[in-house]
């Protein structure tokens, strides 16, 4: 398409253009806004600049003659034979900031349109974000805010620079892309002007795109009152097993089915579906080719929730089955978590449907996750660390339930105050963005599948594509939910967030130090010690003390100093992290005991054998401690 | 200083300025290189742009005149008038990629020339890196790569950029600055062109700078073969106990020094001085006062190496002494670690002076650090993950030996392969570089006190200043240091560097997808199966194994399946990874076992409490393993 076609397209949507007129290659040029630039438009060439294809500064129709014989000339020293097809194009000459706004068609999140600073350099800065095309004001800021272009605005080196006119201009070339069959386009540079921008070099690609239906759920995943485990069995390596174990001692009613069983944990194992009593969740732990049949069966009797643990579907090459999967979960309106899965946990009704070998505590973060395996580590450590959740959904391959499913389900739910996601591929970018939009909770996320090798071995477990990480992040990031850089961080979240001020009393500096690095850059203030304080602080505590927040203690502090100092600045509204390293006379058993169980007091022991009875200590209490510095940005 | 000043010193360093004309205010304008530009040079205006006292783009003598009044209109528009000290400047208009460098001069780090990306928006996208004035073209292209900009050299749409043409001039700067009394100058732009760098617009600020004075050290600190230890003692709660405990196992000859105890860990303890056999190292752990008058005594009878682990000097307000510290150790030529430190450890001698709680491995790790319990921390959290050290200094409040020393003195010891760097404060940029540039080990730096709170915390507690967490890295990374983020990470090393391969045998999709993000994000390539392996592996491994590296020999794989695969795949020039999760039939224990002790196999163990047996194991058997992904970044 050529400059002109585009500019009539862009004009149709309000997008604003310069100046113009358009020339056959062999008539006379006249125009009247100098100064002017004046540009070849032809098929042959993709970047003008770079032939001499562009003169800028064209001042009068003298020179505008003779600008058009020096392309002419330049595009012949490169090769390039001007023919009929060709136009010239003259336009005024607009000065400004040059911006970019580019619109690319993607596999998972369909249309997405990148915007920052424009100009030759765009793929050597890269200064640009992700900005999805349904997204609105605050989040196109949001995204915005991420280059550093943006700290142009509201006003730099004494000029003006409006915000309006960004959200004015994306929210058009949204419009645009999602009203056009567009596949692609580019407009660099983007001119920032007092009026607004103006598009002032564009391409556009024409294509068709596909769009995805969105399916409406009826029932709840997590109302699971009368749940009948089939594949549970007495082998005690089988899943069937392990569930069975992990469920029996729920608050909901728990059937077993197995047609070769007659008893299970003290409880009747049913033969089959026909005496088993009506259901309205079934967890399938049989093998892969008589799954389709059984959920049809069901679904059919009215089950509404399917917890798909077996495997053998997609990510074995059984394409099929698992198609059938998600053609059953439209056709019947039911929720089927799996295949491939670890199964789900609802700490309200001491609900254990997964396979995990380790007790879940109850908590309040839900942990989303598409590797049943993550989750089995992710729980090992959060159990090891004190830290409970209310929900747990294994995704599995996400044949039907996926991440927007389970962020909407989720926050529907009281006990959930965190969404914690690893995702390894998405499907429907654009629902998945939607739910993280709406969600009242905060969302973390974890993407794994960054490098190609990664995105392969991904692939080869859940069938699942990877996309662009960066896309990922940066279109999450604007729609609201935070980004995790390492996986043990999921088992933690924000849960001090409404605390402003933290205080640290250590038994050393140099962890104190490093500890304050941590936790004003995460936006807490350390919180000033009174004189009243100090004085208190000086009669129990050595004069070396540091008489400052990290309140130093010295190194040979015990337990005992530890209390005093606490008792004197203890307040309930202000974070406390109780800082403790193996020094000569630490004795972390005595230290965990005398600071008490509080919640606003966190334990930060910062070593590992030495303190090992004092983590034994906080595991038996169920009080969330640290052994390293570093994660403890998670919690603020 | 007026720009025209200016030029002439550039011009004096064979630094290339535009060709240009002086003006008094009253004098007719007379050039002949056109296009030009036209600027207002006066001690009344900083930012010429933004009060319009710029023309660009003027085209011929009588444009000159125009834009000449054109200024002067602008300038009055902004109150200000010009009187007879101001002059015009006519100069011939360069084009090409805008360019800013910059000097500073540092409390730390003496003269810094800053560079990178030029024009207005300099501020906004600091596209910068550091440059040290005695850095070295390697090190000036190392640190001018960390920029963005840099991305256009050697050549960028069509155009070619000559990287000689930055060091050149880099080089150039470098000489002036050090050479000429200026305390700051800024060159915005600094344009290129074909014929190497112009400085167009430029600004120096006259200062004069101090020269810091660099000692030469004539003795090893590790040259220890009989050591008095001053304050040993019996009371267990003291550290002169911890010190001789720790140190009464060693090769060298230990003599126990206290007035008031005859015997100590059956060997005899000395009254004073006088008694004392000679000795070359002493270890100071008596009360503050009576330190310096010691140093003195021994340093007269020729002891040359001084550990003081006593507090109570700069950090606790007793600048005095410490500062005779300083003095006594220049006068007589002897190395003196601390005050206020954990002591020293030499892995080859089996020699610990040090007061920490945790037995030391011994490995090829030397660790350094300026907070005792730092590295009582990491010493905890190393030994527990079989991580050992060659040597361990610490250097508390570096009275006299620093970083710089320690890097040196390391340098010389074969058993040390890394260096290890906790900083909190630096003393002497300059030498600090010097040692890191001379350096033939790797080292591997973490810096405390990037926010001002954490910087205030750590001047209370070593009383050294921290200076800018930005300079800091670029600098330290330019001269070859590794600068990392997470101060856990310092307990590990690139020791698998020469491995260029990397296999993952695991019993989960999921983490092995995250695990090959971290092997390749560091640099390795995964290791393809050859057919041969994977037909053998069909043989051993269920049908839906991954067949594919990573290695997912799925969920149920128990210890004999991880065998039967490292069986097959083994090589002694892979890195292997054994990676497991709890899943149902994971048997951690059995894993370990299993798969046996070899310097090329790692186990990570993705879990906590599930694996705690295979911990204890790994530990015993001193074998190097991980409880999480993200730290194995940290060996490769």
């Amino acid at each position: 398409m050529k400059e002109f076609e585009v500019y009539q397209i862009l004009e149709k949507y309000g997008i604003k253009t310069p100046k113009y007129e358009i020339f056959d290659i062999d008539k006379p040029l006249y125009f009247d806004s100098f100064p002017a630039v004046i540009k070849i438009a032809s098929d042959k060439i993709i970047h003008k600049s770079d032939v001499g294809g562009v003169i800028i500064g064209v001042d009068s129709q003298d020179e505008l003659e003779n600008a058009r014989n020096k392309i002419t000339q330049n595009l012949q020293n490169h090769g390039i034979f001007l023919d009929m097809h060709d136009k010239f194009i003259v336009e005024e000459m607009v000065r400004g900031e040059e911006f970019y706004i580019g619109g690319i068609y993607d596999a998972i999140f369909e249309e997405v349109l990148l915007f920052g600073k424009g100009g030759t350099l765009l793929e050597v800065e890269k200064d640009i974000c992700y900005i999805d095309t349904y997204a609105d004001n605050d989040e196109i800021i949001r995204s915005f805010k991420t280059t550093k272009i943006s700290k142009i605005f509201p006003q730099f080196r004494g000029k003006e620079y409006k915000i309006e006119y960004v959200i004015d201009t994306i929210q058009k070339f949204q419009n645009l892309f999602l009203s056009e069959n567009i596949a692609e386009f580019d407009v660099n540079p983007l001119i920032y002007t007092e009026d607004g921008f103006i598009a002032v070099d564009a391409r556009i690609k024409q294509g068709k795109k596909e769009k995805r239906e969105n399916r409406h759920r009826s029932h709840e995943l997590f109302d699971n009152n009368t749940i009948a485990i089939f594949g549970a069995t007495d082998k005690e390596e089988k899943v069937g097993y392990a569930i069975a174990k992990n469920a029996h001692t729920s608050k909901a009613q728990i059937y077993f089915v197995n047609p070769h069983l007659d008893e299970l944990f003290g409880k009747k194992v049913y033969k089959n579906i026909d005496e088993l009593p009506p259901i309205d969740t079934a967890v399938i732990a049989i093998p892969a080719k008589y799954v389709v049949n059984l959920i049809e069966e069901l679904a059919q009797r009215g089950v509404k929730n399917f917890i798909v643990i077996s495997a053998g579907f997609k990510e074995s090459g059984n394409v099929q089955d698992e198609e059938r999967l998600s053609e059953l979960a439209k056709k019947f309106d039911i929720n089927i978590i799996g295949p491939n899965c670890l199964g789900i946990y609802n700490a309200s009704k001491r609900l254990n449907l997964t396979f995990a070998k380790t007790d879940i505590l109850p908590g309040d973060i839900a942990l989303v996750s598409q590797s049943g395996a993550v989750l089995a580590a992710l729980i090992d450590k959060a159990t090891s660390h004190s830290i409970g959740f209310s929900h747990i959904i294994s995704l599995g391959n996400m044949a039907d339930f996926d991440f927007a499913d389970a962020i909407e389900e989720l926050n529907s739910k009281e006990e959930c105050r965190f969404i914690n996601i690893y995702a390894e591929g998405l499907k429907d970018g654009k629902s998945y963005l939607k739910a993280i939009r709406k969600s009242k909770k905060p969302i973390f996320i974890y993407k794994s599948g960054k490098t190609k090798e990664a995105k392969k071995a991904a692939f080869s477990h859940t069938g699942n594509i990877s996309g662009s990480y960066e896309m990922l992040v940066g279109l999450s990031f604007a729609a609201g939910a935070v980004i995790k850089k390492d996986i043990d961080e999921l088992i933690f979240a924000s849960r001090f967030e409404q605390f402003k001020e933290v205080l640290i009393i250590t038994n050393a500096g140099g962890p104190g130090t490093i500890l304050t690095d941590i936790v004003v850059e995460q936006g807490k203030k350390m919180y000033e010690l009174s004189d009243e304080e100090i004085k208190q602080l000086d009669m129990v505590l050595p004069p070396t003390w540091s008489h400052n927040n990290p309140v130093d203690i010295i190194g040979d502090a015990t337990a005992k100093r530890y209390k005093a100092a606490l008792d004197i600045l203890y307040k309930p509204d202000i974070l406390i992290f109780i800082l403790a390293t193996p020094q000569l006379m630490t004795d972390g058993l005595a230290i965990a005991k005398a600071i008490g169980k509080k919640a606003n007091i966190v334990p930060v022991f910062f070593g590992e054998d030495s303190f090992q009875e004092a983590f034994e200590y906080f595991k038996h209490e169920k009080i969330l401690y640290f052994n390293d510095l570093e994660n403890v940005a998670n919690i603020l």
